[in-house]
């Protein structure tokens, strides 16, 4: 539901606030930062953020201790308070603003970390374009294989080793075998990819044998974030039969740091559109109104690359590729629902991809695998570099803002991550 | 190596230690049991539980709080001191008699618990009948892929989901599809599975970038288990491409209780020998001297079946099937060797199955989907019931045990689960 703390109107008397692209009093991200100190939670307001614990007695209840998992276990209830009472201390005209700007760091000065301790890590394959792309590059004649349309490919992906952006990506060695050879060689990666996803925070979670039903499922998602599901394609090439991706994936995922709340993407919930007409009808439990309606998400995704290259000339960073959320052919309700439908148990913290969100067109792949071709045809890069997949010392840099004609914009900040041999 | 805590003619003072098939003084596996109260450490000595908590003041160190992370973590010393001190205290003539008999429980009285809690959980494939056998349905020309011979495969299984021997398991509902249907159909599966496998428990772990070299690897074991990685058939064949097994496998998975420890199964170390002599030479990083050596393991495995008639009519369970880990085609060093080789961390607690275990011939059969050949060919029990797959109230029950000569026999306990509807 919309209400006034979407409205466009609302100012902050933290001035940075005011029209800052990701970081409006509109959006008000729960995240977990350190100023050379204990990492403790925090809100981001313009380039500032806000102590949580320091502010605590000005709230009926904050986030506690070194991770969002048990406040955003409680539900939608306290994390929607907070955000009320958040809107009414930052508000222009506050009476709390002298106590408040004791609160506040500069957000350059801090850290950020993990917002959630993650128990589990469930990657999906929810966008059909990448899924065509990909498929096609193996099977030209039959890029879906027969359940895309049925059910919301997922499997289980690598809890241990999802970072917070920022960190350093390692290129993995292992094995991988040429197409034209009959024994696999081991070595460094040599088709190193990223891939630009949605990352969903699970809040309350459910009971082992108790599926969540797709009327409950939004109540679920305690925020959004970026991922970067970091993908080996040569290690993946040999490795993934019969049982999936392995080593491939492993090796590292990145997620943004702060934690965009669903009441903050309200204004940029659409019906979800990526099902044709002639598709099959989602089977019951993954079927409601209300989600159809509104369960899609209407965000703009967008990858750029900085070389090592590019940072000596004093480039910024290139675009690679624009996309957006609503190229999800199952939402998020669907893919909570289908996790769960076994009886499989989801705990606060969870973290559940989206899968690459690739749009129809050239410019809008979420991989370079894509975007190359199949390694066939290099991206050529402002310096007049040349990539088919990343080199040693390439930043990625992923972003999503939610962009509405009279609304203020909802970014998510950055998913960066950079390549070290 | 081998020393005098494996001594055949090391006798306990506990009674029923002496001769018992499973927990002889020679074993002292260690667990998370309560007895009505708080869980807290244990170790299992014949029909008795030793509270180590209880009886702390005896020790140097012992494990403390709610799991066993925390002591694993400490890596072997801790351990090997610990059971060093356990053998002293509990050996005949023990001076510490009076004190320790003030700590014991009957096991009978207490509940086990999850002996950590479990960051990951990865599943391996190394049995190689059972990849034969499983392949052979599938692709009757050509079982075996060809990476099998060059990595252990294996996937990400789904920690939150792992439960301690005794719970329930309930039977998943969820999307099928007939081989001669066009379309999917949601109920119950009605080709539900167990896999009878060895787990092991991960100690120290590794950080991320920091593969563990296979001279090390055998040092991060911590203990292994039993696990029976609950299967849905018809779940998994439709679901599973491309990305693998997903809902199929994650609505249960369950472990024996009690870490066996690397010390205690030392008597039952061989060398590996499930590889052929045309068979490709695994590589440098998954090959070590010593490892080859006596990297397998000499376990006798059985899974048996009690069905509601058995139950009612006092019948005992039925063995269906008996193996051994000697059909393993990759060591436990170098599954983790292999899981670390491009950076992926291991954390303390974390679990690693080794995919089903079948022997190579009938009756060794580590799935019922082998065992009837794909739902062909129905086992009957001694009642005259027929299984194919498993029907609601059938409890399965899994048990491990070393056994050699001049050697005390070294048991696992029962993994078991009940299937209900």
């Amino acid at each position: 539901m919309i209400d006034h703390t979407h409205d466009i109107a609302l100012k902050s008397w933290v001035e940075s606030a005011n029209g800052h692209p990701d970081f409006p009093i509109q959006n008000l991200p729960l995240g977990i930062f350190s100023a050379g100190d204990t990492p403790r939670p925090g809100v981001a307001i313009g380039d500032l953020i806000l102590d949580l614990t320091a502010a605590k007695a000005l709230f009926d209840l904050v986030p506690e201790g070194q991770t969002l998992n048990a406040f955003m276990a409680l539900g939608k209830g306290p994390r929607q308070a907070l955000r009320l009472r958040l809107v009414e201390i930052l508000r222009e005209g506050s009476p709390h603003r002298a106590v408040v700007e004791t609160c506040l760091h500069k957000a350059s000065d801090c850290i950020l970390h993990l917002p959630f301790h993650i128990g589990d890590y469930t990657d999906f394959y929810v966008g059909i374009h990448h899924a065509q792309n990909v498929g096609a590059l193996f099977r030209p004649d039959n890029p879906l294989l027969p359940n895309y349309r049925h059910l919301p490919i997922g499997y289980h992906g690598r809890a241990s080793s999802v970072v917070a952006s920022g960190v350093d990506v390692r290129r993995p060695h292992g094995q991988t075998k040429a197409p034209d050879s009959d024994t696999p060689v081991f070595g460094p990666s040599r088709r190193l990819d990223y891939e630009l996803e949605l990352g969903v925070w699970i809040g309350p979670g459910n009971d082992l044998g108790q599926p969540v039903d797709i009327y409950a499922a939004a109540d679920q998602v305690a925020g959004f974030c970026l991922l970067n599901d970091w993908s080996a394609r040569d290690i993946q090439a040999w490795e993934y039969q019969p049982l999936g991706p392995f080593l491939a994936k492993n090796f590292a995922s990145t997620v943004s740091s702060w934690v965009i709340t669903p009441e903050a993407l309200m204004p940029f919930r659409v019906a979800q559109a990526a099902r044709e007409a002639d598709d099959p009808p989602p089977m019951p439990y993954l079927w409601s109104e209300n989600d159809q309606a509104e369960g899609g998400l209407n965000l703009e995704l967008e990858v750029s690359l900085l070389t090592a290259q590019m940072r000596a000339q004093g480039l910024p960073p290139h675009k690679l590729a624009q996309s957006n959320s609503r190229h999800m052919y199952w939402t998020v309700a669907q893919m909570i629902a289908h996790h769960t439908v076994g009886g499989c148990n989801l705990r606060p913290g969870d973290l559940l991809g989206t899968g690459t969100l690739s749009g129809p067109e050239a410019g809008m792949h979420g991989s370079l695998l894509e975007a190359s071709h199949g390694g066939k045809v290099p991206v050529v890069l402002p310096t007049g570099e040349t990539r088919t997949f990343l080199q040693d010392g390439d930043k990625v840099i992923l972003r999503a803002r939610g962009m509405r004609d009279g609304f203020a914009s909802i970014g998510f900040g950055e998913c960066r991550g950079k390549v070290v041999g």
